[in-house]
């Protein structure tokens, strides 16, 4: 999996409180002589990096489909705990025994008006590297799909997102009994066929729209690195904003001898078959279809007038799948600290891909072995980090972050108590760093950013990023970006293996690549190849290096300061920016419930409405309620005042202070380590205990996407407002025990004034 | 032609002050024993309408091809002419004889890198009337457009406006010796051939691309109403902006014996050869461009990635024309007033189209038509109106308002002094009423609105034309209408016979028509047939009923009222508006030019590029100064205190007072008939003297699309910052000259209270 990197991060309000602001300046967390040192460190570490090795190991770990439960997968696993070990890292492979469906049977035909019967394949194509190794390749399909037998009439649902189906009721459309055709895109795949089975489809289908990565974005592949005609996009369609990981075995480690749930009971497989196509699949499917002409914003960019249905296309779909539990092989490698071996500073990247997956995800396993490399050759220098350092290859992140997720859950009390961040990448590609995480860290990323060099352009990551900010802002934005300065953390959704460390452990986390300049059509389909990503991506890798560099400087920076980089501001600044986000959410709601009303009680929308369609009667609303925000107001203002003070005391340390407190540092370091876990709450998210943190998650109906202040934000967009309510006391209880924590450093910093 | 009437009309902020708000009260410019008088007969004259004469008329209208110049299309203005006559008018065929040109030689080529000749034909379709008799279809081509024989690579320009070409600029692409493809939409099609010249381009080709009225919009046809792959769009593309009709003979009828230009000096017609051809006939052309792929606003929906070229395409294209002067027949219906001959509310609706033309104009002539007879049904019950009414069907309409034009300048003096209101009509269709004019009849439209039922949902066509607003609004824009009332005029631009009219002569006028749910893709093509019309569009004629009603009424009260119902209110509100519009345009060109100057001072273009594709310096703008505008602040704020006490005094004007003072009354009338005049210049606007309205001018970059204030915001909009507040000064003097003449006749009005 992928999560596409957001090109919209904006910049944070925050000014520089604490010293090490710019380059020029001490590092954040270190005293003057630890820095001077740590900056020579680390351009020792630069300077060993190699870009030669990446093309190699990019064709070798992608030569074959190396799919969790493949043989080349367990190779791969083997090839780079090899090389771990060469570097000098103790390393170990761990075994998991998962859930991994592969399809036995997959049937789909158009069986009226007229017969078609879809290719469901992705030829080979000339010239690259790997697709004609159609033996070894898992055929297209949605992992953890239901196996099912249905056949119904087809209704265009678009995205298939519940406002999609709020749409297709306004024009008389159920889909209960029916098949429906959605288009990847608007949402995580894994929502479709939720939301469809929800209103009562039978089955559903998924398939790419050249507008979303096909032609209509740029040349397909071959020709361009565009999806072609053919090309599908496998995916897992668990319900994982319910639960990651194995669906057999939610909360525990799926070891040998983990309690497995009966396969009927794992709630995350989908309640009905779905089945992912190509576009020349889909089209004869879409042009069979009757109704209403569906509204621009559901048009996709095929030659044919797009309609909802239903029927007169009827459809045949019969799936059968293998409900196989195979082996996932974790690599773990770790240099253990030589002052706080207990404090672990975590990297991974997934090594599994659907296919061949040399972009998704080898781009990013190769920098993280680089980097892996580059600190191999500190420690022949006899050089040792303060803390812990780990590094994981990932299997299984593919089919739903198992190898990660069963990982962190088998290890949950070890990383609750060591675990002080947990770096991730995956996919890596050409252009400007996209980053996310915990806005604890903010100014720690932005710190780094500054450090480290763009390949293309000569200029640091942190001002490339900020010029194509404002290239593409214009107006009020334009002028905001202007006026501040700093690279804005997005918050963490899903889709990569951060998920089970922030939201299941509440680690503090952190997600980066590179991209913007790699546009494509590649993903999760057979054309993911080597042939494709060094003809149109980071053709020579120098981002592969830049990502290594920049990843590395953080894992370095935050295994060797003297104390743990961590600032507050930032962080304020966001939960304060999502609180005015969740009461505007309640006022629209509300104005949108009385307009709704008001155009039923004046017949606007009769009045408006053609003749010759059928006349839909729209329903009342339920008239919004206010919700009472003032307890979390509350809270946030006192985390401002406590926020405030500790920015104070923090950038009044003094280094011999620290020099000479050997144990109010490691209390502070402690308090630290642990700092993300209070955001978090034993009980998790109404409805989803496995998500504990409050702040972020992923949502029920983004699957990917985040949800900020998830508990508050998801009932009012349930409309469930006493809910809604009742979470805004949780929240706000969580925020002010953060607070108390902030207040214990604040205490502590003052100690070495 | 047939300007697409906007859907999004505003409603009026003016509050009532007349008496004559709605229909339960006396009309506007009526006492009230005439008002009941008026609405008595209006009930007679809607109870004459017939909607069975609608279908056989059209059927027999657009039986045969009847373009300017064609047999049929004098056939139809004699058939005209003899209803006419039939319903009692008055009625004369007025010829005049004008230039225009037909295709003798049409020759475009793909030449390389693959060689492809287009169809340029639209071929007969099953079940449809007319499209079988190609013999007498005039071929697909641009009216205007210059000969020529041109060779080069091609260049695809999106709608070839200017802003297209400053994209292509950032891209490094000059058109210079090159052929432009652009596609319809975004501007009237004449501004694409004059911005690709005055760019350097050497021919230019305009396709319908199916994103625009072809099938992303819907079926197409004979399956649905929308533009088949054949399908093309004739047209005009003379420079109307600089003047409407006949290219030989501007500023005079175009009589035997008027002087004409030599050809060479027409400077209405293009500059370069220009071919509009259908979608399969542009598809192997945009398959065949190189270079990046554009912007995604640029993207069409054909199945291709498109791209800007230039070249590997190369195009040959080759047109001659036959430069003939024809003969145009405008049907001339009048009815003399009994008490006021000489103030005449003038009707009009072209009869020519470019091939069978159902819809454009036959569906609107046949409403005109209904209408005359409707008048004439009262003219045999011994009725007579007080002013003179004058029914028109133009010829010529098509090529260039060649019919309205040259009958308004060949009667010129006679029109300023007797021209109360022209109405304007073109093709009509099935939904919501547009309407758009000189805002000192919105009020008197209004009023006529609330009069007139729809005939799908039996409200009036007011209440319905406000649901669709009301509908298709939301949020800020869903309660500000809701606050409001009043349907609001749109400000007229061109595309229709209203031009002369309005923005030549400076005769208040009004266009209206109904629309909305008749979408569809037969303009200007061989498919805008009978069929097509009676399958899709207003299929049994009862919008055409609705039509005669509502500009019947319009019709009846202007040649009827006491007092011409004219109002100023509305119109003070419109020209605050544009004020305020162009004050804030200049503001905006300041912080955009700020912007992009600061992104090349900061590098940010630079340091956001892609650096494998060519960098292209981005040029500094030149800074925008601080415009003066306070003369046009204090004018309009002296035409609202002129405005508000002229809307006082009409509110005290008694009936008796009418009855008993008919002087008074007459030099009222004389007054209102010359109102709008006082909102010309003689001296017209700037580089364009044909032009003399300084409110309302069809854009010089637009076509059709009206700008506004034209003097002022057009020098800004072309970056003439002392031509900009020059023309401030200009047109704060006509307001002020016009402020004067509400204040005539507020003095007059109080001699009636």
């Amino acid at each position: 999996m992928k999560p596409l990197l957001p090109l919209t991060l904006l910049l944070s309000f925050a000014m520089p409180l604490l010293a090490g602001q710019d380059s020029a300046s001490p590092l954040l967390g270190f005293t003057k002589t630890d820095a001077d040192r740590e900056r020579k460190l680390e351009a020792r570490f630069d300077s060993s990096l190699r870009r030669s090795d990446l093309a190699p190991w990019m064709k070798r770990l992608s030569a074959h489909a190396h799919n969790i439960g493949s043989p080349y997968d367990r190779q791969n696993a083997e090839f780079i705990a090899a090389q771990f070990r060469s570097f000098g890292l103790e390393t170990s492979i761990e075994q998991f025994d998962v859930l991994f469906p592969t399809p036995k049977i997959r049937i789909l035909e158009l069986t009226a008006p007229t017969v078609f019967h879809p290719l469901l394949a992705e030829p080979p194509v000339d010239g690259d590297s790997t697709s004609g190794q159609t033996a070894e390749v898992l055929p297209v399909y949605n992992a953890y799909s239901a196996d099912g037998d249905v056949t119904g009439q087809l209704v265009y649902a678009n995205y298939g997102v519940p406002k999609d189906y709020e749409e297709l009721e306004r024009h008389g459309i159920d889909v209960k009994g029916k098949i429906v055709i959605t288009r990847y895109g608007g949402s995580w795949r894994g929502i479709k066929p939720k939301v469809a089975a929800e209103h009562g489809a039978v089955g559903c289908i998924i398939y790419s729209d050249p507008k979303e990565d096909g032609y209509y974005n740029g040349e397909v592949y071959p020709k361009g690195p565009f999806r072609n005609e053919n090309g599908a996009q496998r995916g897992s369609v668990a319900d994982m904003p319910l639960y990651a990981g194995d669906p057999l075995t939610p909360f525990v480690g799926a070891t040998k001898e983990a309690r497995r749930l009966p396969l009927r009971e794992a709630a995350t497989i989908t309640k009905i078959p779905v089945l992912p196509i190509s576009y020349a699949d889909a089209l004869p499917f879409l042009r069979a279809l009757g109704g209403e002409t569906v509204p621009e914003s559901w048009r996709g960019a095929l030659p044919v007038t797009y309609h909802f249905g239903p029927g007169p296309a009827t459809v045949h779909l019969k799936l059968e799948f293998n409900w196989n539990i195979v082996p996932a092989y974790d690599v773990i490698g770790m240099v253990r600290g030589s002052a706080a071996p207990d404090e672990w500073v975590i990297r991974g990247n997934h090594h599994d891909g659907w296919v061949f997956g040399a972009s998704d995800p080898i781009s990013g396993q190769i920098a993280l072995m680089e980097e892996a490399k580059g600190i191999g050759s500190l420690l022949a220098e006899g050089w040792r980090p303060r803390r812990t350092m780990v590094y994981c290859a990932w299997d299984g992140e593919e089919p739903g972050l198992l190898g990660s997720t069963e990982w962190a859950e088998a290890h949950a009390e070890l990383l609750k108590r060591n675990a002080v961040v947990y770096i991730n990448s995956d996919a890596n590609g050409r252009g400007f760093l996209g980053v996310g995480g915990s806005h604890t860290l903010e100014r720690f990323v932005n710190q780094v950013a500054k450090d480290v060099t763009d390949p293309e352009r000569g200029v640091s990551i942190y001002e490339r990023q900020r010029a194509v900010q404002l290239a593409n802002s214009s107006g009020e934005e334009f002028r905001e970006l202007r006026g501040r300065s700093g690279i804005r953390l997005s918050a963490l959704g899903s889709g990569s293996d951060f998920t089970p460390f922030i939201q299941h452990l509440g680690v503090a986390s952190l997600n980066l690549g590179f991209g913007g300049e790699d546009d494509g059509g590649d993903y999760h389909s057979v054309y993911d190849s080597y042939s494709l990503y060094t003809r149109f991506y980071d053709t020579s890798f120098v981002y592969g290096i830049t990502l290594a560099q920049t990843a590395g400087r953080m894992m370095l920076r935050m295994a060797n300061a003297d104390i743990l980089p961590f600032s507050t501001s930032n962080f304020t600044e966001a939960v304060d920016r999502y609180l005015r986000e969740v009461t505007k959410l309640a006022d629209d709601l509300r104005a949108e419930a009385d307009e709704a009303n008001q155009q039923i009680d004046n017949r606007t929308a009769f009045l408006s409405s053609d003749p010759r369609l059928p006349f839909i009667v729209p329903k009342r609303q339920d008239p919004v309620p206010f919700i009472n925000f003032t307890p979390l107001q509350n809270a946030v203002a006192a985390l401002r005042k406590s926020s405030d003070a500790f920015e104070q005391s923090a950038g009044l340390v003094r280094d011999d202070a620290i020099a000479s407190s050997a144990k109010t540092v490691a209390e502070i370091n402690t308090l630290f380590t642990t700092l993300e876990r209070g955001l978090t709450l034993r009980e998790g998210l109404p409805g989803r205990p496995w998500y504990v943190h409050e702040i972020y998650a992923p949502g029920r109906y983004t699957g990917y996407g985040v949800k900020t202040l998830p508990a508050v934000r998801e009932a009012l967009e349930l409309k469930k407002w006493k809910e809604a309510e009742e979470q805004v006391d949780v929240v706000a209880g969580v925020i002010t025990g953060f607070g108390r924590q902030i207040d214990k450093l604040t205490a502590l910093l003052d100690k070495l004034r």
